[in-house]
């Protein structure tokens, strides 16, 4: 079991109030002041401590909902038309996780938004349909199911569906709580539609090379030029990494993706990975900082997070909140299953808060509650 | 006047609700979900949003108040004697502005804390007093009034007053607000007090040579070595500099306390700096996003924030949230006036979520409310 | 034409000796010293000054004499069976251009070298053959033709042929002029082959995937962590380029090997690069500072290089020397050309001295001499 | 005694010439080409190879001709009026150590110099007189005896005394022997001397303060933004480390001048440094990678390079070559002694060529030849 800290020691506020400080604290709150020690041992916790709690989102419940949406209210309405998936304890700041904002998106064959931009950064992973694209600073970009999309901080962006494609579902993952809370989102609207500047998919045409960046472009921006990372070239990588590599213990083969002018994260604020879970892996426990919304892109399993355990099959949606235990199952004994996430880590790690710790008993699987 | 933005537009959610649409709403409660469109406009604001107020706190009102703790209990029982400073739309979460903590500790000759370390990073401006010492990861710290110091992120530190001293007052300042937060927060206890392992004041001895470094020091932590940035090498600099720049419009003489190893802000998560208006200086007004918390280290004057005139002298601490407009006044025609300031740019700079603007109007100044 | 450059102007020296001059010379001569101004506008030029002269080596020329080493010595015998190609103007320093060395290596079924390690970086370009591997640091990587393979600085290294494999033949780079220049060369001998640490070609199965990075691994090497970049990965990707972009006026689609890790180049003396002609281009001349060594990989064409005309076809090798004005010609209207080349950019670059300038006249195309 | 490496051993070259493989070579020969194995033990040495000497120049000769050259020719027609010092193993490329250029420069009163600049990097250490100043970038910098001044890449640059000062006499660094070399150099005079955009000293005054950047300043060049280091500084700073170093045993306490924006060198392609041998210090012999010149800017004493013993006193010059065994003494007993040197360790750090060896007998400590 954990390790219980004592606030009775040395180092702790421990003042017991008598009538004289209570006297004295009523001074200081006139003041705009107050006794640390009042709240000292409550704002330094001996270990991170998460707000939010795990929770699961089943793509069949929530499917009709999300097409039922597009029935309801039309983009130019809505802005954009999405349900968003929200933690019980952090619906006062509409986030799934964390400081992380996540929803479901449908768009209709021929419908498209108008373009906007923000501080919040944005990444898309697409979950159903055919002939999407979004269009980022002017750049038109085509995705199909599985595929990976950024729209970076301030970057002009709109999205679409052509007339001949199908109905294209996606889920959005913003860092707007985080911004908001640092007091640093802006909103401006673009008007009418992004003029196309440069030929359609031209970023993941040219970025995509493994190991070959373009010696002629110049990119001063702070975020990864690759836009898209297709399924059909991060598939085959995983296959391929599972093929030399024995794997993370606790995440099987876990890849993030990068900006490849970097190898850093994709965007300043959030990151994402994907990792595969080999026929009948499961994974050990362990906690860290930094919270986590994950997308099942193939397979199906379960996680056990906070000693629960949370059933999820492709489109399932579910999170794993800071320093909360969590462990991974691939239910198949034949095929391999999948898992998109994107989290704060490099918040996290820029502002050198994390932290790991693994599962220190019962051979590192948490006993289920 | 500041432009006001419109919600009535294309891009922005203009849904109005109907008996289906609140029944769908119901729904989606029951999964864990709800529909963008009716918090979108709130949640993305055109503009950044503060959650703070400004607010000035005179050293004249809480100099006794600060002592009496000295009397009212002990280091021990305290875990540490201060009075801490607190916003009054912060209260929540024990913050003078933004995610910033700062409070006013006392020490008395003779007397000393006992080590400690959390996630969190801190940092000391010196008020009064004599014969104070912090010791930082084995290193003892002399100081003097005016002086910074940092205790970073992770360091184990302590602080105390020579017994034949007199006594000790600073300003603390620390960022677990934030850290608590991003739910990343953790505390240790020492047992009992750091070992010397090194000369007294060895790191700023080795460190505060102008454009010099130790050749064979080894360095691998993400913080400034240099421990204490001395007022009487500070404030010549300042002198020095103002001989030969103009300054910044709306900040007169800046300078930010730096990393001599990477010319960076001093920790991860907060940074700090010392401003210098001459005689005479009234400055333009800007705002930016980032939280400031302030001390007055030398003469007297105003600052116009958000409107309103806050007079402050030696040792008064005030605040200026995100994005609220401020410009500052040396009242002194013939001296010059010195403000200390503590800030969340690192954090703000990192993530992208830096910007600023100069007050459109009357000659950049405010008029006040 | 190149602006001409007087020295007789103020600035440069223009000192008439005199019988007491030569008498003041021979004095300092005798200190180990002497007058700058006799050396001045010399050792100072106008522009930058190279050394070499451009060069190309038919394959066809070569090829029987590079199989042939492999019946007049073992590779026992030579260390490495090479034949290296060197410029005119630098035998002195067994350079091909510049500081770079390059030699074309044989190795024959079922033989294989022993392991060494030094300074000096190293690169493989393979010409012909099957079966070919090379051992980095423990990791035996197999390759192919048009594949590119790094042996980095200190990394141990060794190479062989299967023995069902067919005859292969590479073309080496190395920078053992300029770091022997440097006066910083070392060697080593390993005792006998390295034991293989890792599953084969574990780093590019690793560290292929486009904008994907293993999460757990850790990378401390000032190199790449990919050691190979396959053709067959390589050319796609120049395709997929082309269709979105309009290359570079000088270059066509010139695409650089990149750390993916760092984005930068693959070593830190050496980089390499391929290039796509595509049908019919004819690029326009410019000259930069950097020096060259380029392979024919695929298709056929001329290069204009300081006046003069250069016919290259698949496995000819050809030199540009720093500063020299050259131009690239695909002479086919229907097939593509693609270019390969190594140089020492990462030096240029880092140490501050790249500059580039386009041939002014005759529409940016050199008059043959 | 340094192991002696057997070119005997599996991994070198070992061929023994017959008459069919000298026929082979001479084909070679005629294609530009040459065999590996005739020239692989020669450039592949198997510790580093200096091309120079260790060298001492001593002032009390080298003066009376230095102030001599004043009067034989002026500024104007010698460009620069300098007594250069050569290494008697590298005049081919007026280097005093590796690729290092150094001369001595004397300026009479009222004299000063037309404005040029260059790709090669120049730095000054002050040696005599009153007066002198240096105009880098529009910025008149001031200097005095054991300041010490960087005119970096490609930065404008002329020098001159006051009419009201005192002949001055410093040493002149540049790398032009290594961008020579690298085939990079380039040349401009500027018409006439440069306007004074900014005042007198701005730089240093700017940028002197310790831990200190002004916070309004862009700086967008890869070399310091602080042009002089002044000895009143440095001295003291030197003192005060070693009251709490032990300093490095092969040095005494040494510190590099840094750019204070990054804590990297001053410039791109070469540092420098001031070292301080207390009294009595007898420093441990190694010897590493680099190129050095010293000067000696206080106290006596001598260096043992290479087996030989070179004493040293104020305002002497001498060199230590890559890879030669060195240490240093202070010959009083009372006083400190102070070391300048400037070198080439940005260059040789950069490319991954450092490496260093304690003298692994007799305690550290050299045997005279």
């Amino acid at each position: 079991m954990e390790a219980k800290h004592n606030d009775d020691v040395i180092g702790r506020a421990r003042v017991t109030d008598t009538p004289e400080l209570e006297a004295y604290y009523d001074e200081l709150r006139t003041l705009g002041a107050g006794a640390l020690w009042t709240v000292a041992n409550d704002i330094e916790p001996w270990e991170p401590r998460p707000s939010s709690i795990p929770m699961l989102w089943k793509y069949d419940d929530l499917r009709e909902l999300v097409l039922k949406s597009s029935e309801l209210v039309t983009p130019e309405q809505a802005g954009r038309r999405v349900v968003y998936l929200v933690n019980d304890k952090r619906r006062d700041v509409s986030a799934a996780v964390g400081w992380l904002y996540t929803g479901i998106q449908v768009t209709r064959p021929g419908e498209s938004t108008s373009a906007h931009r923000h501080r919040a950064s944005a990444l898309r992973f697409i979950m159903e349909g055919e002939g999407g694209y979004t269009v980022v600073d002017g750049n038109k970009i085509t995705f199909e199911v599985n595929d990976f999309v950024i729209t970076p901080n301030s970057a002009w962006h709109e999205h679409g569906v052509a007339p001949d494609g199908k109905t294209c579902v996606w889920q959005d993952g913003l860092d707007i709580p985080l911004v908001n809370a640092l007091e640093a989102n802006d909103y401006a609207v673009f008007d009418g539609k992004q003029p196309l500047d440069v030929p359609v998919n031209q970023s993941p045409l040219s970025y995509s090379a493994p190991g070959l960046i373009p010696a002629d472009k110049v990119w001063d921006k702070p975020y990864s030029p690759l836009f898209k990372y297709s399924w059909k070239q991060v598939y085959p990588a995983l296959l391929e990494a599972a093929k030399v590599n024995d794997g993370n213990p606790f995440d099987g083969i876990l890849m993030h993706y990068t900006n490849p002018l970097t190898g850093g994260h994709v965007m300043q604020t959030m990151g994402a990975s994907m990792q595969l879970l080999r026929a009948g892996e499961h994974t050990k426990a362990h906690k860290h900082t930094g919270s986590f919304v994950y997308q099942c892109a193939k397979g199906k399993g379960y996680s056990v997070i906070g000693g629960k355990r949370y059933d999820w099959k492709e489109r399932d949606i579910f999170c794993v909140p800071s320093w909360v235990y969590h462990e991974h199952v691939n239910l198949s004994g034949t095929e391999d299953a999948c898992l998109f996430s994107f989290h704060d880590l490099p918040v996290i790690e820029k502002l050198g808060l994390y932290q790991e710790k693994a599962y220190p008993e019962n051979d590192g699987h948490q006993v289920l509650d």
